[in-house]
């Protein structure tokens, strides 16, 4: 058997462990020479591929694929592109194949989420639409936690941690304040149709701290949650607020979008956690004090979960040896397989029950009020954010790598425009 | 010499170490058992002195103050509450005598910002003043680094480690993203008046990350900036922006209150980084994220700097010794004796140079477009930020500690409203 090239690309938002699947795949490739002769990882994602911008990662140091291990965001850099059907345009597929032709790529590793997956799928199904073999393999990521089948998604561990312990945190602080200032303290989190970060944030109720969660999946009641807010006030001087950015009312509207206007007339330029903020001081007159974590959150590799650090880069182990052993058009999975102590393995998934599938979260971990998680919740977050594992330091800074990312020559002959 | 008691309170605006102070008060105390009987730490601040609400800390256990070290926040609670002079409220002062004498109590400690300074340099007086025997020892404390002689102050070099690695972090993730997606990340910081937080999210630039930072001792200049953001996005894809929440326009408006207005008509929904975010994007186009660190930024313990905890630490310590050693009316200084490596040492300052006295930001400390930092300010931010100095974990989560806090009885014979 002569050995291929394998093609790597990291999809969508980037996450604090994303780096750490890469890391898996091209430490495992390498470990495999007779078969695998070099990772070519895509700039900027499956465009590298269709612009043949190809990144050679032989021209990278042992040191600096494992520095990948503990450096957040995406080495080789994302994009926000989903391929559409064959239907739809044939001309890029057969571009991909041009490109891999021209570089001899046996294995196709894409690193993302849903979106990804499907172009994964799309692509693994080459060799049977348009005679080019080739094997492709999904590697997980989201910190959104909605594809199916895997137990979780590697991201979201880390996001989560940052969040509950962001949220203890700040509530710690709140309560000294509570006396003679601040009474409220609300944080926005990502996630716009699934509330799995949000409930990080409820996390800190076993902390004893009296904390509000408004999730997406629940419509948004402004008299309940500020009967709800006042209640915990009243019992203990304080309250902390997570609201996920994708929190609506009844009626499809984000909270954020409420009205805001700044002095041009452009709408949202406050997020949901301001407007919470306000609604509260106006109903109940409490002092307030918000925060917006936005990137802080996905990109917080200081303080990763080691189960998340270790899941990321098993998942893209997995993904080359699945390879190796033939697999095609499928995605390495989390298995859980004990919560405590927290024990899980390897598993796969076809890309077909994959794609396009999001993965809400039960409505059995959101409490009945609306307002909380369930202890199904907590046994199903907790081994998530188990352990640290922190990257090393240079003068007080993190020391994350950033490749050299040299460039593979073209070989194709032609250009191609997205 | 009989022992007499200690009163210990925490003022203003709690941060990541200011319990790593109270740590250093009561150990040290608990080492003199001749000379100070017992701490009695004001619940609230020195609102617990008004009151009488006294927490007695020799029923916490040494493993709890040990802990103390570790956990952000105020343990004993915290107040924004100054004393007027005698002649606006002399009843307040004979309050405290009052309630100083019912509990023998011969040394005050009071750990907070420049207000607090303030409120300990006319408690150092009663001596005089209304002929109570007393020791007041300021212990410094505050995020915003504006206390005067000391080189700088506990909390700011965890909030500056906070802001410095946080930046790195979402730089890698918006340079990740910038081919398709987002191009432009603002982040915005603490400090009203003064910019030493902001400037340490300038150190990313010694990583190869285009930053703009926003200062309040700069007036804004949009033109200026955008030019700069542009030029930036330019040459690297990519731009971050550190905008301090005290940046404002040449009137004296701050950027925040730019005419946001929420649903009802009230002011300032937003920060000032949607503001800055959406004037970027009218202008130039690009795709932004931002984020509002808020109370994250200062009760981020699990990301503190070694060098700020040992400092908080030894400050209460030295405030100790000094009253020991018969001081009043004094300030325990953190003294910078050399750079490379750093080295640091005790000193002390009188409260009369300190109280009510603000230190701002050295020019010289600013680039000359006054977008960025200069060498100098590098070389003084290094050394604050240096080292790690993480808590312990349990199920993933930091394990701070929450004090009993049980009250002392009262023994003034009436109540007093503040």
């Amino acid at each position: 058997m002569t050995a291929k090239n394998a093609f790597y690309a990291q999809s969508g938002g980037v996450t604090a462990v994303i780096n750490a699947s890469a890391c898996g795949v091209i430490e495992t490739a390498r470990q495999h020479p007779d078969r695998i002769a070099n990772v070519y990882a895509g700039r900027n994602g499956i465009i590298g591929a269709l612009t043949e911008d190809l990144i050679d990662t032989s021209k990278e140091s042992a040191e600096a694929i494992a520095a990948l291990r503990h450096t957040p965001s995406g080495g080789f850099g994302s994009c926000r592109y989903k391929l559409k059907s064959l239907e739809q345009n044939r001309r890029e597929y057969e571009r991909l194949i041009e490109v891999f032709k021209a570089h001899d790529i046996g294995y196709f590793f894409y690193n993302g989420g849903g979106d990804s997956a499907d172009t994964c799928h799309k692509v693994s199904q080459l060799s049977e639409t348009l005679g080019f073999p080739i094997q492709a393999i999904h590697v997980p990521k989201t910190v959104d936690n909605d594809l199916p089948i895997t137990d979780n998604c590697p991201g979201f561990g880390s996001v989560a941690k940052y969040i509950a312990v962001s949220t203890l945190e700040a509530s710690f602080d709140v309560r000294s304040m509570a006396k003679t200032s601040t009474k409220i303290f609300v944080l926005e989190v990502m996630g716009r149709h699934a509330g799995w970060i949000a409930a990080a944030g409820g996390l800190v109720a076993d902390h004893d701290i009296p904390v509000v969660v408004l999730f997406p999946e629940v419509e948004f009641d402004q008299d309940k949650f500020l009967a709800a807010v006042k209640a915990k006030v009243e019992k203990y001087d304080f309250c902390s607020v997570v609201v996920s950015e994708g929190c609506h009312w009844p009626d499809g509207r984000f909270l954020a979008e409420q009205g805001t206007r700044d002095a041009f007339g452009h709408a949202q330029l406050g997020g949901a956690a301001p407007v919470v903020a306000n609604m509260i001081k106006d109903a109940l007159g409490y002092k307030f004090h918000w925060a917006v974590a936005d990137y802080l959150q996905r990109a917080a590799r200081h303080l990763a979960s080691k189960t998340d650090v270790e899941q990321a880069y098993a998942m893209g182990k997995a993904a080359v040896e699945f390879a190796l052993a033939g697999d095609n058009a499928i995605m390495p999975t989390i298995v859980r397989t004990a919560n405590d102590p927290y024990r899980w393995e390897v598993g796969k998934a076809p890309l077909s029950e994959v794609a396009n599938v999001e993965k809400m979260m039960p409505m059995e971990f959101i409490s009945e009020d609306g307002l909380g998680i369930t202890d199904a919740c907590r046994e199903y977050l907790y081994p998530l954010i188990q352990g640290e594992d922190y990257p090393p330091y240079d003068k007080g800074m993190p020391r994350y790598v950033t490749l050299r990312n040299e460039p593979v020559a073209k070989k194709s002959g032609r250009d191609f425009e997205v």
